[in-house]
């Protein structure tokens, strides 16, 4: 059964492709188009109540929120692919840890900044604000500095292995360095911007990044 | 080796209070004032650099983030007290999916409830915004009418067993109920009103309220 992944042009969709492939999991992709509302047609919310991306359908089986799409097939499959759960249980903690600081203190700063610099179209009143942007990048300096004391001591965030909580990672920062012309952020810190080299630059992102561009 | 618990006064703590007492594991507790800032002392950020509640500590192991210390629980003692993850690797996905439902749509608007309606202390200008007060309620409206129609197909969120999804639920749903006097939010769907009423009259909960009154 081929998994089919909607909307692959969507950052945090990324997240889920960048895991298949890692994982040498076959699929096929369903767009969305989220600057035209798609996402909130009677249709699409059967299958994703919230109106976000991405979800998964494999066979009956249907899922949403990236980041435990990416938990589901990372442990269904885990002796497949390059294994991103650590090896014992203690490493998967730290990988669980670092996973909920992305969701919970980097993607929230990022997120923001993405929205009010790259896509204002998304925004109530189209227009973005400085006020957000300049908090969301004060908050975003903050998290990267804890980054750099934790990669100064392991190579990954969760210990010297990659992971998912390394991929869960790449969009936004991808935006980031790519898109908003603000990669001192990442650039000006040693072991952040090492880090960021080393998991920017694995065949699977370059992948997802190539066939499916961002909707700018 | 009992496992340690930094902060359980505060209403992420409890989440994984409730698990390790669903788990039947031993545990002991160690009090972070929050309201007096004791989150931010230096020998505290050695084990917690975001300045936040919980952090455990196991042996030579320590973790932060309660989600992530409740899914290490949860999966290290699978077969001891209740599961809380599902039988199967679908059940567990769902659990992992509105444990992200949790964290991405519902706890933003119930946090920031929290803060101005009964922590305004905790803001930098000591002043509840009534404009994110009302903001705040019309999402976590929205996010409770989804919550609603998923409760009107299963007796809990991941499906018609008890999981981590529901536990995660448990601290900041009490603060609306029975904190902010806003319990209309909850008690005016039958379904959410109904698997409220379940979930929080778990001994579980029961103790941990019991034992851990909030900083209030």
């Amino acid at each position: 059964m081929v998994v089919k992944v909607y909307g692959p042009h969507c950052a945090s969709t990324k997240r889920v492709l960048v895991c298949l492939v890692e994982k040498e999991i076959e699929f096929e992709v369903v767009p969305i188009n989220f600057l035209e509302g798609e996402q909130k047609n009677p249709e699409y919310l059967k299958l994703q109540p919230f109106g976000t991306v991405p979800v998964i359908q494999d066979g009956d089986y249907a899922l949403y929120e990236s980041r435990a799409i990416m938990r589901y097939y990372a442990e269904k499959y885990r002796s497949q692919g390059i294994e991103l759960l650590g090896k014992t249980i203690e490493e998967k903690g730290l990988v669980e840890q670092w996973l909920e600081v992305e969701a919970q203190n980097f993607n929230p700063s990022a997120y923001n900044l993405a929205l009010h610099v790259l896509f204002p179209s998304l925004l109530a009143d189209n227009t973005p604000n400085p006020k957000v942007i300049e908090e969301s990048e004060a908050k975003l300096v903050k998290v990267l500095n804890i980054y750099e004391e934790r990669l100064s001591k392991s190579k990954y965030l969760a210990g010297d292995f990659f992971s998912l909580a390394d991929i869960s990672h790449l969009p936004f920062t991808d935006y980031i360095v790519n898109q908003m012309g603000k990669e001192y952020l990442i650039k000006d810190k040693k072991h952040v911007s090492d880090w960021w080299d080393d998991i920017s630059s694995r065949p699977s992102w370059k992948k997802v990044t190539k066939l499916y561009r961002p909707p700018i």
